[in-house]
């Protein structure tokens, strides 16, 4: 087909074809579902750059000479993941020397990595280990700052092969710190502006419908996404052009346009998650929090505590998840129990009014459902959790039903509970 | 690459050449992870049929062509998904009309199917959505039980090319009651079987290197696979043969094997996971169990929790993220927290002990360290942490050095916790 071939030739020099090449047995037989090539195709999208193409295969060394032998004819970047680990059925690096028919040469900064690593878990290296710090003698090494095996940087007749580890965090280091900024040199000549605003516990399609003037109205250059995630949805709008700062100014123009519409649903601007954005609003208003869980079983104190700097208003949490620790160690009512059942507004409130005494903080947060997959009764079904809020002022619980699935409803209720507790900050 | 092509085709008759095409821009920019080709993945390895290649490309009819024309040299089997809609941008059956070069034939049992649902959506039909029931006329309708646009089943040249939608609701049930079972009576002759073993906490090269011998001596139809994960690896063993019954026992007896290297650091054998390993151990010996835990933040008991049926078992955790609450609470010595340093072996262990005693439970266990990315010294650095393990007999606590990642060094401490706590159980 050389008409393709000769079109793509012409885009060459406007935009690369770019491909992602994942190897790994894991994702063809389904073990492991394919995030690193969704991930790789939004970071480069936000540098204004476009997969073409993503190929799985197996860990073949034929079949990855011949997959990239075929990538090279139609792509300008080739980013492999994958298969560089220091067991036999690791064969990426291998089928590279291969492919460009060269030879290892030793790093020995990458040995003394390596030597660091296991003497740190007391671990002896032995040759297999040792030959991690061997790379082709014709790539760029790419420095592994979260693991051990490097990647690697091949520019080879105007393709550029890059080689990265399978593990996700150590490939998003990788791409992060070297990858992108330098494939952002060789080809982005425009410049690509995302901004992204959060909106709360409200549907898509009902976020669509409110946003449909707006969406209707927006410049060619400037495109909306719609990115829903558990409990909270992005609204991404990504603007191209020459100058920088015009894009901003505009974006700035459409983001008042959308807070003047969802009001108090929006949760923040840009880079920020919920947890992020409750941490910045009780640091501002120095105040302590605290909460006292059953069915979200730990998950809401580790949504507060996964920010770093917590530890100045995330006072702890306790996990009362049987009954006899929510009367002893909560001060919940026993005969309010009996008479409400344990997934009430009555047990929620309690709960938390207990745990702020307890505690002795100026907030707290409660929650007690039925996570599932199993339990609940027609009055309270599966996914039934109520959510309790006190503070010096006032007490309240509201009731939510989510669906049936344990994970999820464990994570949709500490959201939620996020999102209340949000609420009154800002009132 | 002839000579790759050869051998392929002459393990045609025994296993067939299987790649999935899935269509679609969404995925190659990152807005859909793809789920699809995991799924279908899975699916085909449940009944002894293997992928061995999953392309993603975007919706162009040049492109689709070209890549099914190069699939078509490899494969006896091309699973499409993406494409079928009636907007625009899905071009699969023009694509697929051009490439075959066949014109459209009107389906009228689809064409009623088709008006039904209209009808009962209250929408009147156009002229687009009337052409899904065109197809080409080389194809076998695979009807769509669960929404509009029919799938394709093509057999031309002994390669069968099968076109589905992209809607994962929409693609299983075609795959489940028309692909699978076609595909089955085509090809499935030899069973294929997966042996997994859990090993914990120890280095996927160390293990690697402890395996050499039994893994040198596999016979040549079962394969090893190493798949590490955060705390935790799988080694999967692949079996493929004629009879399951033979291929169990074989792979029973490499089971032994390696049960005889690695003793009790093997956590479980099949689909189990760590917490789901632990709650068995607790059910089996009728244990309670709470947790006390600072760096953790309420992930560890969130693990415990997050395993149904955990209330039996589980109840309830302390976490003390504060060192107020840490004394008032868990009664820790504060001469101690002033001696020691909250981040120590005496802190953990009065930590363990004294939750074990409030929450009246058989074994506690306590995490204090530095999570991190900030804070730290020479004596304990970013990433360091104690977890104290406590029963009737004894207490004790082990100091571990994570690295600078804070949400890692959560999980990765959590999971240590479970496993000393399950080294215990199995004693």
């Amino acid at each position: 087909m050389p008409i393709i071939t000769i079109l793509l030739a012409i885009f060459k020099p406007i935009m690369p074809n770019i491909e992602i090449l994942t190897i790994g047995e894991e994702l063809l037989i389904g073990q492991t579902i394919n995030t690193n090539a969704a991930w790789i195709g939004e970071k480069l999208n936000e540098i204004g750059l476009k997969v073409h193409r993503h190929t799985t295969i197996t860990d073949d060394k034929e079949i990855i000479k011949q997959t990239l032998h075929e990538a090279a004819q139609r792509s300008n970047v080739i980013l492999i993941t994958g298969g560089l680990g220091a067991t036999n059925d690791d064969v990426t690096k291998k089928s590279l020397c291969e492919y460009f028919n060269v030879g290892l040469v030793r790093h020995e900064n990458v040995l003394t990595h390596i030597k660091e690593i296991y003497s740190r878990r007391n671990r002896t290296l032995n040759l297999a280990m040792e030959s991690q710090a061997d790379l082709p003698e014709n790539c760029t090494c790419i420095f592994n700052h979260a693991g051990i095996a490097p990647g690697m940087w091949f520019d080879e007749n105007n393709v550029i092969y890059v080689s990265m580890p399978g593990v996700p965090y150590e490939m998003k280091e990788m791409m992060q710190n070297f990858v992108l900024p330098e494939l952002k040199k060789h080809f982005s000549k425009q410049q690509i502006y995302h901004h992204k605003i959060w909106i709360a516990s409200l549907g898509e399609s009902y976020i669509a419908e409110k946003l449909q003037d707006i969406e209707n109205n927006l410049p060619q250059h400037i495109q909306l996404a719609y990115l829903p995630q558990i409990g909270i949805l992005q609204l991404r709008f990504t603007a191209i052009g020459k100058d920088i700062d015009v894009l901003i100014q505009e974006c700035q123009e459409i983001e008042h346009k959308v807070c003047a519409v969802f009001g108090n649903a929006i949760v923040g601007i840009g880079e920020i998650s919920l947890p992020e954005t409750v941490a910045n609003l009780l640091k501002e208003k120095s105040l302590t929090i605290s909460t006292a869980e059953s069915c979200t079983g730990g998950y809401l104190a580790h949504l507060f505590t996964s920010v770093a700097g917590s530890s100045t208003y995330f006072m702890g949490s306790v996990v009362s998840y049987d009954t006899s620790i929510k009367i002893q160690q909560l001060g919940v009512n026993p005969k309010d129990v009996e008479k409400y059942g344990v997934v009430s507004e009555q047990i929620a409130i309690q709960m938390a009014e207990g745990v702020r005494k307890l505690l002795n903080t100026d907030i707290a947060l409660s929650t007690t459902g039925i996570a599932g997959p199993d339990g609940g009764d027609d009055l309270n079904p599966v996914g039934t959790v109520w959510i309790g809020y006190t503070d010096a002022q006032k007490s309240f619980a509201r009731r939510f039903v989510f669906e049936k699935d344990r994970l999820r409803n464990i994570q949709r209720a500490s959201l939620m509970a996020l999102d209340i507790l949000r609420k009154e900050l800002i009132k």
